[in-house]
C-alpha cells in the first residue's frame, strides 16, 4: 500500500423522505441559488419537494445546466450569483448539475479568469458552500471534490478538484430515481462500474482489502443491473444502486493504490468532439484499453476474471480475453452500444484525438503514465 | 436498506513517516495534552517521533491510561487539563488511550458530573479538540466517535458516542506496530473481525453491497492473520491489517443495515468483572451467540459459510455448525483461549452477569432486541 491522506467531510442523508430534512442542512439566513438541469425535476416532483422543504428561504433559480456542463453556461450562473450575493448553492440533479455547481462555487470568489481553474489548474482558495440533492446515481460527484466541465467553443473537457468544493451534504433518496429513463440508468451502471475499474484494474499493489472492496462494488453492480433496467423500479434495488455508485467514487477504494483513469482521459475526448454520453465513451474505450495494456495488468485481469466473473478454466490468455468480453457484454446488456462505428465515429476523430495526445507536453495516461499517443491509437482503432 | 445519515470528518494520514506531519495538523498556538498508556511508546520510539515533530509546542503529558481506561484515571486527566487550560488532546496509543482521551475531551467542558455522560447518556454540547497517533490496530476508535470507559469501583464498562469526539485527524503509520507483542496483534485481529460480524451477522437486510464490504474485511483479516502473527513483521501485511481494522469500525459497513452488538454487550461484562482482554471476551462469546441465535441469523450464517469459509457441501445445519467452528478455530489460531474455563471463569460469574441483565429495565441485546437474560445464560453456559 502507498501512503495516503484522506478526509471526506460530506454528510450523506440516505433514504426515503430525506429531502424533507433540507431545512436542517441549509443555513436559514442563506441566499440560495438552486441549480438544475433540463427540467426533469419539474416532472418527477423533486422540484416541488425541494421548494416545499425550503419554504421561507431566499431562493434564486438557475436551470438549464447541460449534460457535460458547459463553461459558457456556468459563467452565466457565476454572474448571477455574484450580482445576487448568493452564499449557498443547492444542486438538484445528476453528476453534470453537481459538477457544474462545484465549478460555479469555485468561480464566484475566484480572482482572475475562472477558465484558469480548468485550463491551468489555478489554485482555489475559497468557494461558495454547496449541498446536493442527487437524482441520478452515476458519477459519485455527490461525495467527492471533483468536477468536469466542457468548453464548447474549444471542444475541450477538463477537470478540477479542490477540498473547497466537497458538498456540505448530499441527499440520496432512491425514490427520486424511479422516473429515470432506462438510458440514464444504464449510463449510471456503466459509469459506476468503470469508476471502480479505474481504481482497481492496474498493476498489482499489495492491497488485498482495497481489491476486495472494489470487487464488491463490481459484483453488486452486475447483480443489480437486470432489475435496475426493468420497467418498474424496486426500492431495494435502487437504494443499493445509488449507494454502490456513491461508494464507487467517494475516494475510498482508490486509497493507497495506483489509479489508472486512462479510460476517462480518452473518453472525455470522445465526448468533447462528438457529444457522446460520458458513460458510453467509457464502455467504448475500456475493452480496448484492457486488451492493449493486458501485459501490464495481467495479474489483476486474472484476479478479476476469477473473482468477478468466476472464470477458473482455460489458459491465462483465454481467461483474460473472456473477462474482457464479459465486461463488454455487460455494458451491451444495458443497451449501450460499445463500438465507435455504432456512433458514427470513424478514423478522422481517432486521428484528431491522437493528434491532441501527440502535442508537445501532452499528458500520458494510465497508472504508470505510459499510455501515449501510439497506444491511444491502438486502443481506439481496436474499437471501431 | 434502511435510511441513514453518515458523516465522518476524520482526516486519515496513512503510511510511513506520517508522524512527521503532526505540526501541520496540531494548531501552532495550542496548549497540548499528550495522552498515552503504559509507556510502550517510550520503548518503540513513537514518543520520540511525536516530540520531535512537535518541537516548539506547549505540551503537557498525561500517561498511565490503562487498557479498558478507568473513569477514575481519566478524571485525574480532566482535572489537569482544566487547570492547565488545555485546548488540544493528542492521544498516542491504541483504542484504550484513544477512547479514554475522547472521554477527557468531552468531560473537560462538561457542566455537572462527567459520570453522567456514561451512566445516563447526558448530552454533550462541546469537547476539547483531539487528534490521534494510532499504535495498535484494533478498535477503530481512530476513525469513529465512540468511546468505552470502565468504572473500576462499580465494576461497570459503559460506552458513549458524540460527533464532538471524532478525532480531527488520525495518523496511521504501520511501522509503529512492528514492536507490538503477539498477544496484542491477536487481540487486534479478533477485535476487528468481531466488529465486522456485529454489523453483518444479523437478520438479512437487502444490502448486498454492505454484505460484500463486510465479507471483504473478514476474508482479508483471515488471510493476513498468519503473517501478522509471525516474529518478523512485514510492512504490507501490517499496512493492510491497520487499514482493515480502521475500516471495520469507521461506520461505513454498518450503514443502512441492522446492527447486533450483543457480543460486545456481554463481553463488556466479562471485562468489567474479570479484567479479561476485550478481544478475548468477544472470542469467547461470539461462537455461543451464533449457535443460540442461529434461527434468526440462518440466512446470513449460510451466506457467511459459503462466501467467507467456502463451505458449499453438506446440509444447512452442517454448514452452519462448521462455519461457527471455523470462526472459533480462527480465533484460537491467534493464540487466544476461547473458553470461560480457560480463564478460570465459572458459573458464579455467569450468574452475576445474568443477574445484571435481569434487573428491571435492563437492556435487551441484539439486532431485534430479543437477547434477554435467559438467552445470555444459554450463551455463556455453552462457553464454559
Amino acid at each position: 500500500m502507498k501512503n495516503f491522506i484522506y478526509q471526506n467531510p460530506v454528510k450523506i442523508l440516505f433514504g426515503k423522505g430525506q429531502i424533507g430534512r433540507l431545512q436542517n442542512e441549509v443555513p436559514k439566513e442563506a441566499r440560495v441559488m438552486l441549480t438544475y438541469g433540463g427540467g426533469s425535476i419539474f416532472k418527477n416532483g423533486v422540484y416541488h419537494q425541494v421548494i416545499e422543504a425550503l419554504k421561507g428561504y431566499h431562493i434564486i433559480e438557475f436551470g438549464g445546466i447541460e449534460p457535460n456542463p458547459r463553461f459558457e453556461t456556468l459563467m452565466k450562473a457565476v454572474a448571477v450569483a455574484r450580482a445576487e450575493n448568493i452564499d449557498f448553492l443547492l444542486a438538484v440533479g445528476g453528476g453534470s448539475v453537481i459538477d457544474g455547481t462545484k465549478f460555479i462555487a469555485a468561480a464566484v470568489p475566484f480572482e482572475g479568469d475562472p477558465w484558469d481553474i480548468l485550463s491551468k489548474g489555478a489554485r482555489i482558495k475559497d468557494a461558495v458552500k454547496l449541498g446536493t440533492v442527487l437524482t441520478l446515481p452515476a458519477t459519485g460527484s455527490e461525495m467527492n471534490s471533483n468536477s468536469v466541465v466542457t468548453n464548447e467553443r474549444l471542444q475541450r473537457k477538463l477537470a478540477f478538484a479542490s477540498p473547497y468544493v466537497y458538498p456540505l451534504f448530499s441527499i440520496l433518496d432512491p425514490e427520486v430515481t424511479y422516473s429515470l429513463p432506462k438510458r440514464q440508468v444504464a449510463n449510471g451502471l456503466v459509469d459506476s462500474f468503470v469508476h471502480v475499474m479505474e481504481q482497481y484494474m492496474t498493476i498489482p499493489s499489495d492491497a488485498p482489502l482495497n481489491d476486495r472492496l472494489a470487487e464488491s462494488i463490481l459484483k453488486t453492480l452486475i447483480e443489480l443491473a437486470p432489475d435496475a433496467l426493468k420497467e418498474i423500479p424496486d426500492y431495494e434495488n435502487r437504494a443499493n444502486l445509488m449507494w454502490s455508485s456513491t461508494m464507487a467514487l467517494n475516494g475510498l477504494i482508490g486509497l493507497g493504490v495506483p489509479n489508472d483513469w486512462a479510460t476517462h482521459g480518452i473518453g472525455h475526448e470522445l465526448t468533447a468532439l462528438h457529444g457522446i454520453d460520458h458513460a458510453v465513451t467509457l464502455a467504448i474505450v475500456l475493452p480496448g484499453l484492457l486488451r492493449v495494456m493486458k501485459e501490464q495488468k495481467r495479474i489483476k485481469l486474472l484476479q478479476y476474471a476469477e473473482r468477478v466473473w468466476n472464470l477458473t478454466e482455460g489458459s491465462e490468455e483465454e481467461r483474460i480475453e473472456k473477462c474482457i468480453q464479459l465486461t463488454e457484454d455487460f455494458f451491451r446488456s444495458t443497451g449501450i452500444l460499445t463500438r465507435l462505428s455504432e456512433h458514427n465515429v470513424g478514423f478522422e476523430t481517432i486521428d484528431e484525438i491522437v493528434k491532441r495526445f501527440s502535442l508537445p507536453g501532452a499528458r500520458r495516461l494510465g497508472e504508470l503514465g505510459n499510455i501515449d499517443a501510439d497506444k491511444i491509437k491502438q486502443i481506439l482503432v481496436s474499437r471501431v
